[in-house]
């Protein structure tokens, strides 16, 4: 069983590295004699010990038929979508790491492998090293999965983490993710919720059968946290966190979105820091089990990409169970049809207690440190997600500044 | 593909009902026609929807070619062990949830089912519905596992919550767990931590791929835990929790040991509470993962045990990577010569503080509200566990009562 390795980057150089330091376990473990033949960058890596095994054109893969199973590991849709796609047509596996490919084309890659019968597996596109798409399909397949909830992005939660613990700034925090290699330069995917929001597709897409695409989740990212909210937060009794979650709604709707709220310090979600990533499944039969471990890095990624590379040559034909139909564009329901509970913060002249209750109805008022005379902050009980909006306006039009909206979860 | 239950209990009662819920999912995600053909008990349910499958003599299991799958879910090492073993040796793949099968005879079921080109699966035998045991020789496959550290048995970590959270005694919160049918008349297995040496031998036996037998592990139960001690993690930052691990140890040796355990409040262990389990699993790619969720119940339990009706169904041979070699007697290593930090209670009308010192080095005193002036407590350095007891019996030798003394560990 030949393996073409696509992209050498740092999940790509992480595959390698495990692949061959594990090698007889894995060859145990898949009853296979496996090996690495090429590895598809278009940089030069002369002092490789691998450097006989490098190409640069996807051809010679393509048209192997010694290679059985194909690793993408380059990230981003193009031209990685072509290259699975073509892989996947001449009946070749594909394993990749790219949640962007797999949110955006899941559906339609996971048929081709049907057709073609073999395998397009993705355990490493969400959760890095964390077991979570296999657990999902299959430890768990006797279970209607009623919800799913998870923090999916470790850049944003080491951020947040350091807003939390060390009171840093947001920029400040980003600027140490970057010097600390956890944030690119351009950090929008991450601190905007993209990445977190590709994710959650994916976990949904699995979870409920039909593909959920990123452009039908509203998405909120973490800019706009600022260290008064984390306080307010903490007198409420938690923290903040960035979650992506989704949820089986009567008539075979879903629910989904991507936005930071307040946790409760009891939550399991709550206690997961740093870069580290946590997912809570909520099975009807299980009831919530969670799944914790670093969502990114180098070998833990790559360490879930060979364990499907061990599974894809093991296989003797298509995975019945990973598998969902393509989305038909009704499968999300409106967002601002959804109730939520919402934590906000004014800054007003006046106090704006009367209108808050009529707007809001009762709400819990927050406090802290410092607190200047002019703010407020209060948590509300459930309501519409359009009501929420309609109410800030109408605070807005009264003379208050909104500082913060953040929604309050309970998990 | 017929299907056969042997026990209609708690667990067993929960399988066919999942079974029959989740019925048309089941059938699609394992491409199989199944259904339950048997039901075996002594009991009479003649109120059951399913009164026409029950019998009392298993030679019809064993003897009926149309049985494909039997799920063995009563518990106990007799008949259930002669049972599994004639099924597997007719060919028969064997679901369990049975935790003291698994322990006792593991290597050796595994082997028959290997023999026979069937399998021998038992997801719930550990964690009830968390996904554990196939992520760990699946979703993990390409890492070396180093160590295991879970909290394995919701009944004592019920007891334990109560004796935190509320000041409830040992007996107090036993009596609740009872009351609640948390734990049974007879709590021994769970108090004195049988249980969760059974679930740990499973665990490192398939992780570290060499049986390790219960009777190998030390094992300390939660009875003797006092109030005071939980003050005194308190004081020290933590919470006790009964604790099964295991290490991989140079040389290929393996230390395990169940004990109640000092653990940090940030650790991730920390917020297992009530009776749900959390397990660590440390790889050398991943770093640490955990897994959480509810460890027992009937339709936890359940569902791990028809998802893996569900793989057996799908199966096209025996499992390649859940496998592990018998034990040889000497893959685990003598605990007295492995090290540990202790905590330790003393009363004592002395102030033996010069002897803890030359006992013990230089320790870290604890303190809690209340402390009597002839208690003290304090937490040691790294040790070696038969130092320890030594020391223990220099202070009882000296006029000290030992009140307490607990593993303190860094998970």
């Amino acid at each position: 069983m030949k393996i073409a390795v696509m992209g050498h980057g740092v999940v790509g150089s992480g595959v390698v590295e495990v692949f061959y330091q594990h090698y007889e376990s894995l060859t145990r473990k898949s009853g296979k004699e496996m090996d690495i033949k090429y590895i598809l960058d278009l940089r030069d890596f002369p002092d490789s010990p691998y450097r006989d095994k490098f190409i640069k054109d996807f051809s010679l893969i393509e048209n192997d038929p010694e290679i059985g199973i194909v690793v993408e590991v380059m990230g981003g849709l193009h031209p990685a979508y072509d290259y699975v796609k073509a892989c996947l047509e001449k009946g070749k596996s594909v394993v990749t790491s790219n949640k962007e490919l797999v949110a955006a084309k899941g559906a339609e890659l996971l048929h081709l492998a049907r057709e073609h019968n073999v395998n397009f597996f993705f355990e490493a596109s969400v959760g890095g090293g964390i077991p979570i798409i296999r657990p999902l399909h299959l430890c768990l397949a006797a279970n209607e999965i009623s919800e799913i909830a998870g923090i999916l992005n470790g850049t944003t939660n080491f951020i947040l983490t350091k807003m939390i613990r060390e009171q840093m700034s947001f920029a400040d925090a980003l600027k140490l993710a970057q010097e600390l290699g956890y944030a690119e330069r351009n950090p929008a995917a991450d601190v905007e919720g993209q990445d977190a929001c590709r994710k959650i597709c994916i976990l949904v897409s699995l979870a409920f059968g039909r593909h959920v695409y990123p452009e039908e989740v509203h998405t909120e990212g973490i800019t706009r946290i600022t260290l008064e909210d984390v306080a307010y937060a903490g007198s409420w009794g938690g923290v903040i966190k960035l979650i992506g979650r989704a949820k089986r709604l009567e008539g075979g709707k879903v629910s989904a979105m991507v936005s930071p709220a307040f946790i409760h310090a009891g939550s399991q979600l709550a206690s997961v820091d740093d870069v580290f990533n946590g997912i809570l499944v909520r099975g009807d039969a299980t009831g919530d089990v969670v799944f914790y471990g670093k969502g990114a890095g180098k070998l833990p990624t790559a360490s879930a990409v060979v364990a499907d590379v061990v599974e894809a040559a093991k296989a003797t034909g298509s995975s019945r169970s990973l598998n969902w139909e393509d989305g038909d564009g009704h499968t999300v329901c409106d967002w601002q049809e959804t109730v939520s509970v919402f934590y906000i913060r004014l800054k007003s002249a006046a106090c704006q207690k009367e209108l808050v209750k009529q707007l809001f109805g009762e709400v819990k008022p927050l406090h802290r440190d410092g607190q200047p005379q002019d703010e407020a902050a209060f948590v509300t009980g459930e309501i519409l997600e359009k009501d929420a909006a309609a109410g800030l306006e109408q605070l807005k039009a009264a003379g208050a500044e909104v500082l913060g909206c953040i929604r309050v979860l309970d998990y």
